[in-house]
């Protein structure tokens, strides 16, 4: 990891897999942001981020349903507590689910769920949080985490180029349309947060061995987080509004 | 337009604008489908509908309001008792919506609606017309109107790939993630419905002057519908899986 993290970085869904290991390997790392803020519905709930939070120092713990506006209300105002004047260097969203869905199964219910945590909730996290963002960015020049930037944790799933042939093989109506659509969310805010110096992705994470992503995936977490953290201490202007694999590989829309 | 539709169409959202123009067109054609199916969620209220019912033979109305599962079965059953035996060939998902959202006034609740009528929409109204699509689609061979297709009426709008630089000048965010959204159900369905012989693809009808594209539009709706058809009469198994513009040529994902 190189040395272009900004201040803080603010994790949402970190109680577990994949937000959890950044918030670990960030703690641990020698050219760390300063302030690392793991989000979680339920951080009571988890040991391993209380335990972090206790072993490491500037490790913050803030209570975030990200499907809430009221929960996301109170987050901003905490957040604002700690990080000040400073602002927030990045935003990774991370929070999402995964229902299971295929043509048979896939009901109205499953699809609106995963489109509201996948898709709404990440923009309505960056809305409240842009402030603060915007504060970052006034104080710093150029395109990176060095200034700010929003990560939306998308995947390859959501790539609507790559769901045909062997990529297609995956069957999933709900997952597939909320992270294609998350990506598009991406995109408008790379529109119109560019200009005032924010970087905005949607990252892949790889197929990873979580709750989520089951045991039979490609990668342990460690190594999807270790790719994903190299990416993102290496972001440029290039990669405003476009879509990466944890390896720095571009994925077509 | 060659003579290459099936025996039956059904337009969704044919109260007005591009599904009144479809059925219209459709209904004066010497080649035409014997049955065209033109619902809406309210079609007595549309004088026009009514009107082209009664001068042209085999124009069926049907309720349908693709926003309520119960409607959407009542649909199916009438449908049923009027293509019978022979099924259904086409499916045109055209019914949507087109809130205004930009980054300031964009709500969870515009991403939700938009969400719901002009992705989930389409999904569930296609699975439940499925059986009639398959029956057709057993008495025929190869891919296109003649055997059975499901179109989406999508928008360039929902292109990712298109919303960067000039592309990106109209801002809409609850529009533009649920055109993106139905871009992948389209994808999803052509994975699952491809070995049916049931073609599907997402069609961009043009920036039209109707009651949603607004006065200053570039196409009248009688050139966008003349385009639309002329593709659609054409569809071969190369278009299947596909994104096309109302004349015929390809939009990136």
């Amino acid at each position: 990891m190189s040395a272009s993290f900004g201040k803080s970085v603010l994790i949402t869904g970190s109680s577990r897999g994949i937000g959890l290991q950044l918030v670990k390997e960030l703690a641990k790392s020698s050219n760390r942001p300063a302030t690392i803020i793991a989000t979680a519905r339920n951080p009571t709930g988890s040991v391993d981020l209380q335990e972090l939070s206790k072993t490491y120092p500037g490790v913050h713990i803030v209570t975030l349903d990200v499907d809430s506006q009221q929960s996301i209300s109170s987050a901003v105002e905490e957040v604002q507590s700690i990080v000040r004047n400073n602002g927030l260097n990045c935003l990774i969203n991370n929070a999402a689910i995964g229902l299971l869905t295929d043509i048979n199964t896939v009901t109205p219910e499953a699809m609106m769920e995963n489109f509201q945590v996948n898709s709404v909730a990440p923009l309505f996290v960056t809305k409240a949080f842009l402030p603060l963002l915007q504060t970052a960015a006034a104080q710093s020049t150029g395109m990176g985490l060095h200034r700010a930037a929003v990560i939306n944790m998308s995947s390859i799933l959501g790539s609507i180029t790559q769901n045909w042939g062997e990529g297609a093989i995956y069957k999933n109506y709900s997952y597939r349309t909320s992270k294609a659509a998350l990506n598009m969310v991406t995109r408008c805010l790379a529109t119109d947060l560019g200009s005032d110096g924010i970087l905005c992705m949607s990252l892949h994470p790889g197929w990873v061995k979580t709750d989520m992503g089951g045991p039979d995936a490609d990668l342990t977490v460690e190594e999807s987080v270790s790719g994903l953290l190299a990416v993102l201490s290496n972001l440029t202007d290039k990669d405003h509004g476009g879509f990466k694999d944890y390896r720095g590989e571009n994925i077509p829309w």
